[in-house]
């Protein structure tokens, strides 16, 4: 996926879909956690935002399974990109997730974060952190806090 | 912290305390993410463990801020370290944290993990997540399983 | 809802259905504090039950608004019968729930308990609280322990 | 305890504990649903409310254990109060209990909830929930939000 705006059809100001994008993909430029995750951007709507990474040698624990921060942090992201399309500078408060089934080196794995419900302040979400065939191995919730300031505040007064 | 038996005191058979150090010390032998990490085991008791490191800058997100799944990984070190200081391999089922206040890079953190309450099968644990002023960055919660499998199990039947 | 089997399908002896309708029946005859709350059935699949109750205004608190464990008590009933429809007894190890709106005396809520995902001994569902007219005012989230006994044990020797 | 200041001493104005006394005495008078639970508080200072209540038949679930309901909502209640003490009206946003034992008719419960962090709008708290012998039987966690309302506005100007 590109989290560019796609030059064949230039994007209406204002438009959710845009800002989005460069929220996402503001973001993502310069998130250097993500980055070293080997965190993609597969999906990208206002609210909701799916992304993917392989589970390298490297993350996992004593055990031989991924670290429980691995899935969490993976969703973490998706919670991140998601719940800041709409445009304001968007913080965690409170996040949680379970482990169905454990995860292994080498599993790819994608985080879907969704928005449950919003309001002006606060928004909840959830993200299901899935492996390539389809298996649920993380189930994730993020309470959000939804700040004054904006990611792009100079483009308000052009 | 030294998380090998000390050579000049024998450990008992059955001590808790060489229990929990041997565990540890193999655990984090064997935990690629928590070397990445760059996690120090400081202190270690049966059923309490306190982990640290260094917040470095490729741990920070898109907003300069140490991304919320750092502290997260750190506090699930210390759980999975104090939860396991009994033998008997010990699995998170559910984590939670709450990020009273923002993480920066260079920060130097610590996690401490304590057993709340424990059963036969289920146990529950918390972990506070504090800068080196002392400041609380991250109250974390496990709820952990204890299958019946031992970290030494050959140990039993000499 | 009738939490009887109807009697025009006589049901096959081990039927998901008819267990699950057998054990929330039992469970409801016994369970006092969803009769105080005025807690109805109304619908009731293997993992999946959906129960109504309408709120009265000795539930409110201090500020008018619906207390926020009336909620929560209507979503564990709700997770309590969903989680033992299989047969096996059942119990919360941990809730949790987030109040994206507030409730008030005379709202009819329903919760719509789902499993998530379950393996052997741990499952893992959500309840969602809905007011009439559809708006979500609990997120709820619950994580069980399956015993080894049974509601019916009689009933596996015949 | 009293939630009256004592007439010995008469308070200070804008003292922290006279104001908490007189917003948990106003809300406890208007809150139904902790009177239907018998509801006590016992022990009252800034951010910090320990209540109390006897289980009675009518909590049971049908396992014949107290309602998950109940030790939640007394929690919850203890909650309400501590975050409110400061005289701004506080709402929670999301709420978890673990259940580390059974609660049975006849025991009598004591939670007291403590503030663990606190910024300008939201704040992070911790319920413990014992038995009379000192049992821990639930493990509450509440975050709350701070309105800009104030329960005693008119005094502001006064």
């Amino acid at each position: 996926m590109s989290v560019q705006p796609p030059a064949a059809s230039p994007p209406v100001a204002g438009d959710a879909q845009q800002l989005a994008e460069r929220v996402v993909a503001a973001m993502l430029e310069r998130d250097a956690f993500s980055k070293w995750l080997g965190i993609e951007v597969t999906d990208l709507a206002p609210n909701e935002v799916t992304v993917r990474m392989t589970v390298r040698p490297e993350m996992a624990n004593g055990f031989g399974v991924c670290h429980g921060g691995i899935a969490f942090s993976l969703a973490d992201s998706a919670l991140a990109f998601a719940s800041n399309t709409h445009g304001r500078v968007t913080m965690s408060i409170e996040n949680s997730i379970r482990y169905p089934a454990p995860i292994l080196p080498g599993d790819v794995l994608t985080a879907t974060a969704v928005e449950e419900s919003a309001g002006r302040r606060l928004a909840f979400f959830t993200a299901t952190v899935r492996k390539a065939n389809g298996e649920v191995v993380g189930l994730f919730r993020g309470t959000v806090y939804r700040t004054s300031k904006d990611h792009f505040p100079t483009e308000k007064t052009s």
